[in-house]
């Protein structure tokens, strides 16, 4: 589960990720996977407390070198934002102020739009600790918080990050109910196979006694076919099923472990 | 930004989440801190590598203590889900077979209607490694996969359970684009407002000359006017902007340190 994969799509696009004195290179390589993961890129960081380039953050990372590489170094906030058009401040503490405050969902929808505007977008992110300052979040646009447990609020930076840029993933997809692979494609069944299959089991079962007495046959063959019809099998599914009957039907029970007395069991049987 | 508030209300409930042979203490700490944050706190795990109990999850766990404390360990697969109606295995592979494949929104919508009938589920998570064995996929009902970036798509285990804890916390949500907190309620203006800003402002400058030649002076005030207008401001920030233009208006600038001649500099004035 782990590294790039050349021969697919590697996404690198969107906002900006901008930590504020980030402390620990751990967290720095654990953003840029976050990021890596769900297509963004564009590292910035401001004040890195143990400086950059960082291997600690460079392995933490997991080969998201497309990210580490490309990383910016600023010694202010002011500067690493200069050239944003809109940005988001991440904070899990109530501000008081009149800036909006948004949920993920609508943080990453206003994103998109803005992104497909030709507008170039970031998102601050505060210092392990204790987050961003007053001055820090009073530079941005708009504020964008979690809807976490309100006894246990606490997010890591790349665990908040890994949320932003999931949503940030999500709103660029058609449908968020799509996954990138699907079950094997089957066909549904027809009435014909449908019958086949009753007719099939009834009969292996009548040959055995199984519909007595013979007055609640009927009931009996309405009850088997509901359990039947009502799983909407598809054809690939009751040819699953017509082999099952046929082998129970057709073949006796060669041997079996538990009592010796069914069948009969071949000496060179393998276990 | 870490621990949990006692005063605060703690949620605690929802599916279980099932990791099969976690290696590290480390990550089943992470995974136990982002269930916490999201509400959930059922952890079970499925032969541990390295024992339980941990002091290294505990760590890790920031708190989670709740969730960490009522951990219980199985042998098997089949012994930790015995007690559920309805699992979902993650995977980031595609798996050849029937099995329905949901993204994790559709994934979590479900998972919520079966808490609100009752019924008990949980969702699988494989180890770090290499997931979960197609033996282990078997024994859930459906798989949830993640929408990630092609060419970067390794999540880590504590990245994945965060995500499907978020999205099961959304799912108990009136509504996604709420927030915890909100900016401090502002009243609207009403129209008789925003034209005493226009007054204000536009006798301010008319004093100083600020609308020349004359004969453009219509022009200039509509051009004032539709700045101010299509911004939406509330009474408080009328308010604000009024203080402002007085401030510029009444008074003379005290000092300069650029020039030095505009206004004058008190002797004893702080910095």
């Amino acid at each position: 589960m782990s590294g790039t994969n050349s021969e697919r799509e590697l996404i690198a696009e969107g906002p900006a990720i901008i930590l504020v004195e980030p402390q620990l290179g751990e967290n720095i390589g654990m953003v840029a996977r976050a990021m890596a993961n769900f297509g963004l890129a564009e590292l910035r960081l401001v004040n890195p407390r143990d400086g950059w380039p960082s291997e600690k953050a460079r392995s933490a990372a997991s080969k998201a070198d497309h990210v580490i590489d490309q990383t910016r170094v600023f010694e202010t906030l002011e500067e690493a934002i200069q050239d944003l058009n809109f940005v988001y401040a991440t904070t899990a503490r109530e501000r008081y102020g009149f800036k909006p405050v948004r949920s993920p969902v609508v943080a990453a929808t206003t994103l998109r739009e803005k992104f497909r505007a030709g507008e170039k977008t970031g998102i601050l992110f505060g210092r392990e600790r204790w987050g961003l300052t007053n001055e820090e979040v009073a530079l941005a646009d708009e504020i964008v918080t979690f809807p976490v447990n309100p006894a246990f609020a606490s997010l890591n930076i790349a665990q908040a990050v890994l949320l932003m840029s999931y949503e940030w993933m999500k709103t660029g997809l058609d449908d968020v109910a799509a996954t990138p692979f699907q079950p094997v494609e089957q066909r549904p069944s027809t009435k014909e196979q449908v019958f086949g299959l009753f007719e099939h089991l009834e009969e292996a079962l009548d040959a055995r006694g199984y519909f007595h007495p013979p007055a609640k046959k009927p009931k009996m063959v309405d009850n088997l076919r509901a359990v039947i019809s009502r799983r909407g099998f598809s054809e690939q599914e009751i040819s699953v099923f017509r082999g099952v009957i046929s082998s129970l039907d057709r073949f006796p029970r060669r041997w079996s472990k538990k009592t010796g007395s069914a069948g009969e069991a071949p000496e060179n049987d393998d276990d």
